[in-house]
């Protein structure tokens, strides 16, 4: 895409063993599934499962999700005509198979590596991905936009469009608005609940309660589907009277289940819960209610993790397990070990241990539990953690309503998924100035889950709220004193508070607490030639650059910023003053960020220092290794290095 | 508030007449009403209306809203222990009467005046008023808060937080999150469901449908009812016992009615539907539930304009009805005939005539058909016209669908509420390219409506989104261009369109379409000491500016940038190399909009011209006429004119 950084693709192909994966090496795209029997189908199945579980034991990526779909997706593509029918994937971590059957088997090692496949769909990447499918709870209404629009385009033969959503996504605000929507427009909308009863953790909320308790009224649910379609047959019943019938299932739902659905409520056609792994059941059902007219529900219930013991039994922990051995699933550790923490373990233990000395401190995730570490925090004050499942834009209203009456909430969001609460952020946080603290996770470039999940934007969109404290610690135990600072007694308004995904370089980190002075950086080296600030963990990058630099005899000051907003302007004025030029370096978006904030202040007063901005360029950002895309992006310790010289170079023409 | 710009506070007092409003007037707080008996609390609510339809017959404002919510306002300050238990408005308009009895009534005639009372709650303005209530559906996150947090915080006595929120309210995204999280969270939130069956707009969606409905099951939810509290006074059932008792409701219910109810589904315990005009009722039913364990929803009824004929007939009219003769209703015109259109007009004429030659044309809003006139659009096309109802995000998401399969949906949404969908704007659109249009109407300084509305940060999260052309017409001509261009065969990617609230200044705006050149500003004005450069239809304050100077002798270049993003690099270059100082004026805010984009491009291009950044500064705006506003932000047509010349004698220094 015209807007994507370039990277040369990796379209290095392994040759699918027709021995071991008999079926799966002969289908070339799913019109090629089409020509099979059950039996056939079947053995698809178990090769897609055998295929995955080796190739992702060697080359790590979401795991459980997409072994519970492996039957919904081979049913879904022969029962419907791909990709002239659209199937939308909410959340693409389930869609692996979908890969695998859709020309991409060969391609599948390259996944999540640098100009290989994504791990999630992508239209750019095949036809068969129709949307984007990073963020939870969107296919709803992307789904309903493209059957609309083929309505309006008369799309003949008629178009199919079909919606996969798990049961965590669904209880998104998103999909709500999709579901209300999906009944009054004029479509033909299916959508597939693929209910396993997990998000990343254990699911929460009472739509999931809900949902589990419809799964108990199977026999009445069956009972309706056949009476129904034994009635359509009989041409008893057509789709032109629809209400009519609905009325009726409605009637004997109540006489046999005194029980009510949702859904129906919502006036979309509710059918299941059947077993997700049942294909020759699911094919059966799609066919007969792919033609129907309005939109429909499938409520399919699949086990995470289906095919491989170990990920049955404890899915969440196999949701991306990393490397394992594909016949026991022993877990493979890295061979370097890593004796440094996690930022969001240092957040997770620090936010204990304040809890434990601040009894106004609580906790707040949106389906993050164990990503964020918050986790931590459930285990030993379980009454002051709530994990909201995925409605961040709740979870920070939430947050607001606690903070209005006296308590001190940590909100523990992904970056770009904190996106989805920026409203929130700005009304029902920032507009009253309540102590609400965003701790911001998976901030800057995320590695291989890629161009969806980069937390790029965050520096900018949060400094032009007003009254935002934006801070960024350039190490574990600055993380851990802007969290102590966050809540001492004279701390004011929303703080943000923003760190990296991964490990960072310290083992003593935990040390006893001190307090950051609020809006004050700090300077962390000192150099006649040039100015070098920067805000966040690629200090440490920085810190690289230099030593490169300095044995070339240049000599550099650096400023760890720490703050965004308030920034500190007595190091802008010491720089200024300095006359040297300067160079910012931020793990974001290079407009509106921190460079942008040194160029505002400099020419506020009058002060003309030549300024170079690195960060994340104006484009988005593909997958890949953190390394890599930080090459790419030049803000790595070398083209730090180079900026640094040609600083100093233009200083002495 | 420490963030928000200062104003003096208009502290000026009505006396209330106390023969015209007998009771309203001896009402100093709600302590007050709880000594009154049945018939002065029906007499209170008499004062109430008649004291709203003379005051906001005068100084206009939100009306049939509030008209609607008199019972049930008087009730809940009767009911509960108003300010210990927290009463949460959603969408302040209806909470008139709420300003009224909590000592407000004298300030009244100030509403929505600059220094005078907020047209919404503020909880800045009064401890009755709880939370921020500008944007629709946040009241159940935000009581869900206060709630918990009086249970962590061990309140003694139990305080009772209420959530009032209307039907329309309640379709959004995240009034559903709240929900699903309700009936989790350790709480005993009550949530009054205030039906009128109205947004500003006809409500829309199956939710809507769905609560029509359950009006119908009147009979059976009021038998319910008596049962539950004839039991209880029994002491046949307990509120410990409730699990028990709501299987018993649901069986009773399934026998009566075969109907479903959704909130019960989502195991919150539902009342009514009852008359919301019903006072005695409303109390009896209040005092019954309010000290129930759980979470609990009570469903009202109500008539939007209730009291006043002209309004109950014609309730979408009397939203906001402006000026009117509190006798008849018949409409007051401002005495300034104004031949000029809003701009929401213009955009909404223009939309329908090139729908007409375009078929691949859309248009989508989210409850706001007639604020944002695509109501013209919905008269000529139906078919291709969308009101979602409250749900920012789903109308982008689902405008994305539509853009995938080949259409050109226009998104038609206030800025502020437009926050809303800044994660479906990055992830549903702007990753995909896809071709669609935000048209943002109320961007900049919205006046009256003040903090909540203002929509200044837009250009600021937009220009950061790779590949978002960022545009703001400066009259009504280029507004229509700009959407001619944007429907044009080599159109790509998404495009923001921002304009304000209010009329332009042309009549004669309604000429040939002609294609705006992409990426290109262009210059108003020629002179050899100042550069100005304008984005959006603040330009027509810089030309009065430019007036003032010319006086003066000093000769401004003026620049019409049009283009945000990407911005002109040729005027950039040419007004680089003039070396001349240059101001850059934007109706929004100072941090990561225009001025911050020139300064960029200055630095990264090595020039050092002296910026002088207008705009909105870096606090939250108060309500109060625009012009007022613009001054007191330095962007009105004198400070433009005092910042020229301070520009122009910097450089004679």
């Amino acid at each position: 895409m015209m807007n994507t950084l370039e990277v040369p693709i990796d379209d290095s192909r392994q040759e699918i063993d027709t021995r071991l994966y008999p079926l799966l090496s002969g289908i070339k795209d799913p019109s090629d599934i089409r020509k099979l029997d059950m039996t056939q189908l079947t053995a698809l199945c178990n090769d897609i499962r055998h295929f995955l579980i080796n190739s992702l034991s060697e080359n790590p990526g979401h795991f459980a999700s997409s072994m519970g779909a492996v039957e919904l997706t081979v049913a879904l593509h022969y029962a419907f005509n791909t990709p002239y029918d659209r199937i939308v994937w909410d959340v693409g971590h389930q869609a692996y198979g979908h890969k695998l059957i859709t020309g991409r088997a060969e391609r599948f090692h390259t996944n999540r590596k640098l100009g290989g496949l994504s791990g999630f769909p992508n239209p750019a990447e095949s036809e068969y991905d129709t949307f984007s499918a990073g963020h939870a709870s969107n296919s709803i209404s992307a789904a309903l936009g493209m059957s609309v629009a083929s309505s309006l385009n008369n799309e003949s033969p008629r178009r199919n469009v079909v919606a996969v959503i798990g049961d965590a996504s669904i209880s998104g605000g998103l999909a709500f608005e999709g579901l209300n929507n999906a009944a009054n427009a004029n479509s033909n909308l299916l959508i597939v609940l693929n209910d396993n009863d997990m998000s990343i953790d254990r699911n929460v909320g009472s739509l999931n309660s809900y949902l589990a308790h419809l799964t108990t009224t199977k026999g009445y649910n069956t009972l309706r589907y056949k009476l129904f379609n034994a009635l359509k047959k009989l041409h008893l019943v057509s789709d032109k009277n629809r209400g009519r019938i609905m009325r009726f299932n409605n009637s004997l739902k109540s006489l046999l289940t005194h029980e009510q659905n949702i859904f129906e409520g919502l006036n979309i056609r509710y059918f299941g819960p059947f077993d997700g792994h049942d294909l020759p059941r699911i094919i059966r059902v799609l066919n007969d209610i792919k033609d129907m007219n309005g939109p429909r529900i499938l409520h399919l219930r699949t086990i995470k993790g289906k095919g491989f013991d170990p990920a049955e039994k404890h899915p969440a922990e196999w949701h991306a397990p990393g490397k394992f051995n594909p016949e026991d699933g022993t877990k493979i550790k890295s061979s370097k070990g890593r004796p440094t923490s996690k930022y969001q373990d240092v957040f997770g233990e620090t936010i204990v241990e304040l809890a434990g000395i601040n009894d106004r401190i609580t906790a707040i995730t949106a389906a993050m539990l164990s990503g964020t570490s918050v986790s931590l925090m459930q285990q030993k004050y379980p009454e002051r953690t709530f994990d909201v499942g995925i409605s961040e834009g709740h979870a920070v209203t939430f947050a607001g309503g606690m903070a209005t009456d006296g308590m001190l909430p940590y909100v523990a969001i992904y970056s770009s998924f904190l996106q989805r609460a920026y409203d929130q952020i700005i009304h029902d946080v920032s507009l009253q100035e309540l102590p609400v603290t965003l701790c911001i996770d998976r901030a800057g470039i995320v590695g291989e889950d890629g161009m969806t999940h980069h937390g790029i934007f965050d520096l900018s969109y949060l400094r032009n709220i007003p009254g935002m404290t934006v801070t960024a610690p350039s190490d574990e135990q600055t993380l851990r004193n802007l969290l102590y600072t966050s809540q001492l007694p004279d701390r004011k308004g929303p703080w943000a508070i923003r760190y990296p995904r991964g490990n960072g370089n310290a083992t003593d980190w935990q040390t006893d607490f001190s307090r950051i002075e609020y809006g004050k950086g700090r300077k962390l080296s000192d150099g006649a030639d040039v100015t070098v600030m920067s805000i966040g963990t690629i200090a440490s990058s920085v810190t690289k650059a230099i030593e490169q630099a300095s044995a070339d005899g240049i000599g550099v000051t650096h400023y760890d910023m720490i703050f965004l907003n308030p920034i500190d302007e007595s190091i802008l004025r010491e720089a200024a003053e300095s006359g040297r030029p300067i160079i910012t370096v931020e793990d974001g978006t290079v407009k509106g960020g921190l460079g942008s904030t040194v160029l505002e202040w400099l020419s506020a007063n009058g002060y003309d220092n030549q300024v170079k901005i690195l960060g994340v360029p104006d484009k988005f950002v593909p997958h890949g290794d953190i390394k890599s895309l930080h090459k790419l992006c030049k803000m790595d310790p070398d083209s730090i290095y180079s900026a640094i010289k040609m600083a100093k170079t233009s200083v002495n023409l």
